[in-house]
């Protein structure tokens, strides 16, 4: 079939600074993601966008071939609003798991389509599957009904969302053309855009256990999808948020759901209620129910009520207790004083090589590893006091666990943590 | 089997301006030639270093890593001083046809694997085929023999020579990566490294007609292959010449295989004589054969004997009169004055649609096709008289010829011709 444009007058146009029109962007994703232009072509032209970037025309574009490769679910039928959040992903980031049922105990109905963990940080799904019997896999039908009838779904995208993003991911990913601004929002976007929903906050990670380690970057990055979102008529709002330590008191799999249904049930660590409400409160503002208060949903039960019929309705036992691991291994606090270092980056890695984090997107995760810690940073410590806790399946995993705490704890050091909240970026 | 390195590692390292090591290049040189690299992967890599260059160091280390792909020909049991000329193309560049048997007659030997025309410069061996019964496919043991017995060889290069060229090239032809000065280099100096011979004298062009446009360019290309050529023991001279204006006074095949006889009897346009000389002189002087003057050597009819015996040895009759046009189509001169303008870019198309060279490498030639003319630049032309003239196997050709035409020809403008040689570069 003859094609309307040249791969290569597409490449060398991007390769030499020249604007891409929309209908050469428009080709090219729809023509890859049907496997017209190859994989050499389009991995020339993606580190081509590395070096010149894409501007904000081109990246709606973009993004909008991206969404029409697949279906914009049309979520009017429910008749009522509906709000999305997505992280770039940190360590001991739970906070999908109660804000999911928060917000749609507030009225507002949560479309959560996530993803799983690749490398140090977790993955929400992965997470959820340490509930027994809990099933990531919800059909179209039964996740309209299920956002009607418990007003949050949190299960895992079909294949008519974006498909071009998996095509692209894919080659990103062994073409060293993972680390684009463009590529990087483009990706995200396109996917919470076709899900459909009126709101979307993104909570836009920063420091040593994300993506974005460099508070600048994450600015960019967040300022990037934002006017993406809002181009496509999505009420959009970031939260660029501190990832230099982990959140709360946990990183694994069923760790993070313990702590989680700890803070629905009105306790749980400051920073993860915090974090929490804050998201809440832009995804409610989002669809222009500022008039509810999220602290008082969680404080008298009705999240922990949607979060139990949520679990339920995936086939999962909210009652159940959670997988324990077969061993546990204590780090003691080195000095007494003020805990001023705990590591992300470190304790994500070290939570990964426990099991609770896969190297290869085929490889399996343990339910039961992960890290509990007893004090977070600002806190007293007391040299010898148990302040990691070290869980896993196989105890063999801990002496490569214990290389990459190497230096992650520190004790009145001079490292000034980040605020947990950096910055609020809007259209 | 498990790779000594991992192709992202070598992605990201250039992608972010690091150095690659030699073990890094030469494995990924070698791994993508064995097709263990897999295309996507090697075109990223490509515009990666399109983007951030080579140092000489790599540079080396990819050009060797290219030749031990193949094999390096010894030449030394020819007993005699080997020389060889690549000239980086351009719009009636015969050069070759002429040169290889003068030089051949003063007792250097020449080992010329040269190639065909691609677009709107021609190639060697199209031109030579229009000879009829020559051949360029010559075997290895028949390859030496006539180095030997003749002194000159012009074919087509086997596939031991730099194999990773080869696919290589193909791929930068695909995903825009042709047009990077180290890629540029390592293509040509890896097979003409391989090649064998003690000396090499490269003819860089520069001008509308030339890959380098800019003279700057040209100049950048020559300082990096006579680097590569020095480093790996080849003496080696660039001459950075004229193409502006065609060379001589005919593009195409037969026409130009006609032109270079004329040479070698003692005739022929100046500039071809010229530059002819100047390489010819550079070749001599690089195996210390200075004593030799190409000129008398010329002029005595020697050289005439060598393209005889050259041609006769590769199945050609020289004897035999060379195919002729079915069609004729003179253009005049559109003014009395000096013709100032005769460009080489639009003549080489118009030589090309003519049906002279191919748009695909799998597409034949006419070996009668192309164009000639009565007066070069800085002659004096009166309006009307025949100045080109079109000559071709199919009348319908000449309209899109004349079309590229337009605005080739200038009388008294303010154009200013390059110099025929610009600079001369060594190590």
């Amino acid at each position: 079939m003859t094609q309307p444009f040249d791969a290569i007058d597409v490449i060398r146009a991007k390769r030499d600074g020249r604007p891409l029109t929309p209908e050469q962007i428009r080709w090219v994703v729809g023509a890859y993601t049907d496997r017209v232009v190859p994989d050499e072509q389009m991995s020339a032209l993606l580190m081509a966008v590395f070096f010149r970037g894409m501007s904000a025309d081109e990246l709606a574009a973009w993004t909008q071939a991206m969404i029409d490769s697949g279906v914009r679910k049309d979520l009017s039928s429910l008749g009522c609003p509906t709000a999305d959040k997505h992280s770039t992903g940190g360590v001991g980031d739970k906070i999908t798991l109660p804000l999911a049922p928060l917000v749609a105990a507030c009225g507002v109905a949560v479309p959560q389509l996530s993803g799983r963990g690749l490398g140090h940080t977790g993955g929400t799904l992965d997470k959820l599957e340490s509930v027994p019997g809990w099933r990531a896999d919800v059909g179209e039908e039964a996740y309209l009904a299920q956002l009607r009838d418990v007003g949050a779904v949190i299960c895992a995208a079909g294949s008519d969302l974006a498909p071009a993003d998996k095509v692209l991911y894919a080659l990103r990913d062994v073409t060293g053309t993972v680390e684009s601004i463009p590529l990087i929002a483009s990706s995200i976007m396109s996917k919470k855009i076709a899900e459909g929903a009126d709101a979307l906050v993104l909570d836009v990670k920063t420091g040593s256990g994300a993506f974005m380690r460099d508070p600048a970057d994450a600015r960019t990055l967040a300022r990037t999808m934002v006017g993406l979102g809002e181009a496509a008529g999505v009420r959009t709002v970031a939260l660029v948020t501190a990832m230099d330590r982990p959140l709360g008191r946990s990183a694994g799999n069923a760790v993070e759901v313990a702590e989680s249904v700890e803070v629905l049930a009105g306790g749980g660590p400051a920073d993860v209620v915090e974090l929490t409400l804050a998201l809440a409160r832009e995804m409610l503002a989002g669809v222009g129910r500022d008039d509810v208060d999220p602290a008082d949903v969680l404080a008298d039960g009705r999240a922990m009520d949607v979060w139990r019929r949520m679990v339920a309705a995936q086939g999962g036992d909210p009652d159940a207790p959670l997988p324990q691991p077969a061993e546990r291994h204590v780090v003691t606090a080195p000095a007494t004083g003020t805990l001023t270092r705990l590591d992300a980056y470190s304790l994500g890695v070290a939570a990964w090589r426990l099991g609770a984090g896969r190297a290869r997107k085929e490889d399996p995760v343990s339910a039961a590893a992960g890290i509990t810690w007893t004090a977070g940073v600002g806190e007293q410590v007391t040299a010898g006091q148990p302040l990691l806790e070290l869980q896993t399946d196989d105890a063999a995993r801990i002496p490569r666990a214990l290389e990459a705490l190497e230096g992650a704890i520190g004790v009145d050091t001079a490292d000034e943590p980040l605020p947990l909240l950096l910055d609020r970026i809007t259209a």
